[in-house]
């Protein structure tokens, strides 16, 4: 739906920047790139009990601060809008001591804010970085390797445990819920990307859906091992007593914010940060998942702001 | 109000850019300052019945081209994040072709956008220019003239029309409504101040409003002769029949987008565009009218955000 929108909207829209529609957009100044996204947190459907409003305010820095190291960006300022359904002290200090967190994190400045009332709390966060070359969704080339940071799974799993009941253990929950509550963006990681890559995207609607994306950008395929996806025991456990297939867990969670990326296989030795080794671009296009040396067609479950139907 | 919440959230966040607080925010570039703006706008407190979804959008981005204009940039970059209460084609069309109306007014390029539901209508508009001096708020001295662009009244007049009943001549009506229902931003003349000024800003919330801004900022007062604030004829006309005083409907009249600025006297005749005097910056602090040769303390009565209340 939102994709619907989207592409009806930009239709209309005639005057765009040189870089437009990757995870960020992007104009030159002077040797360098300034890079530019903007992303909106609406509270009925971003954000889960678990959260306190410091997390709430650190999340919308993270998930724009994520798509500046999508672009291999740096990021340097920080600027919000935001609309409270009423004025409560509380919840507004604790958004704000969540911004100041987020912006002490990442090393951002405040550049603009401001303030409205609305009839549900949205806060919308917009982030500047900047960088001599960009990581592109259209730069992935057939033969380089399908990489991707950190484990995937958590989030979804704590959301299933969260607005559908799933059973955890208890000794299992705290690191579930850690990366939902409070997930962190791969600043350095996206930073050193670009010494060796050209070509990245974040998890925020889940590895299938980013997958598409780069294919589709790069008019190549690419196939994935499921049994090389960096799954945590925690996810592990929790897919076990719950039934769940625990590829189709990690291939759909969304707000990871970790980064997918492609390099090519001899400059793969040299990344100096740890990453996991997927798949492979191909020249076949469409997304594939390759379990127990069959190809199978990844089930896009899509991501959960209007549908959780994991099952 | 909201006063109240920005100025406890920014006592919470401690790392700001180099030009924060004024119009816009700003941070040098090589030899430029990048100008960096937001301002959200919401449908319950921002939009009148006799808007248009195109007008809706243009106007998102003209209230934020107008605080670039104020910091005397030059628009570049435009983007938003709209919040829908549910997916209207017609809404949403009218909406992206009202903002596709204001880029090609001021010469702008989307760089981003982001589309979700919520449950009102919600856009953040978000500007960039750039500009080789700012206009700021703190710059103003004593001695110098106080001016501004185009007239005041209409948008005030417009509104007490549209929520409050007030009668206004079927001949005045057009002209009244035209600035509330599709203001334009001073782009031309921002521009052009910084070769003549080094202190500006708009009139987003009332004359009287802006000029305490400048003269806290400035730690300077100001005084306004009454009788030489630009009001149509139409306003008079308006005010006459309502028994209102029109002094009182001027300087309290919002979104008028003009732009107030002082000059030296002995630089006032270079201006090369349209403008009036109406004072002068003093020494002693407060803001000033003048009317019949007597001094008064100007009734600020805010801007309509939550209250309308101009009687």
């Amino acid at each position: 739906m939102e994709d619907e929108i989207i592409s009806l909207g930009m239709k209309t829209i005639k005057e765009k920047s040189e870089i437009f529609g990757d995870d960020a957009g992007a104009f030159r100044v002077s040797d360098a790139w300034m890079i530019f996204t903007n992303d909106m947190l609406v509270w009925s459907t971003d954000v889960v009990k678990e959260m306190s409003y410091e997390d709430v305010g650190f999340k919308v820095v993270t998930m724009n601060v994520s798509d500046i190291s999508a672009m291999g960006g740096k990021p340097m300022f920080f600027a919000f809008s935001i609309g409270l359904p009423e004025y409560d002290k509380k919840v507004e200090k604790g958004i704000f001591e969540g911004i100041q967190a987020g912006l002490k994190e990442y090393g951002m400045k405040l550049i603009s804010a401001d303030t409205n009332f609305s009839k549900e709390l949205v806060i919308d966060g917009i982030a500047i970085g900047t960088s001599k070359k960009l990581l592109l969704r259209k730069n992935a080339r057939v033969g380089e390797l399908v990489c991707v940071t950190g484990d995937l799974g958590r989030p979804l799993s704590a959301l299933l445990i969260s607005l559908k009941n799933f059973r955890v253990e208890e000794d299992d929950r705290e690191r579930i819920f850690e990366k939902l509550i409070r997930a962190k963006a791969r600043v350095e990681e996206g930073q050193k990307l670009t010494e060796f890559s050209e070509c990245g995207i974040d998890i925020s609607d889940g590895l299938v859906r980013e997958l598409k994306a780069l294919s589709q950008a790069s008019k190549v395929g690419m196939v994935i091992k499921s049994e090389n996806l960096p799954i945590s025991e925690e996810v592990k456990n929790f897919c076990e007593i719950n039934g769940l297939d625990q590829y189709l867990v990690a291939m759909n969670s969304g707000e990871e914010y970790e980064l997918v990326f492609t390099v090519k296989k001899d400059r793969v030795d040299e990344i100096n940060f740890d990453f996991t080794v997927i798949g492979e671009v191909i020249e076949e296009k469409g997304v594939f998942f390759e379990r127990n040396g069959k190809i199978e067609k990844p089930r896009d479950l899509s991501w959960r702001h209007f549908e959780t139907s994991i099952l």
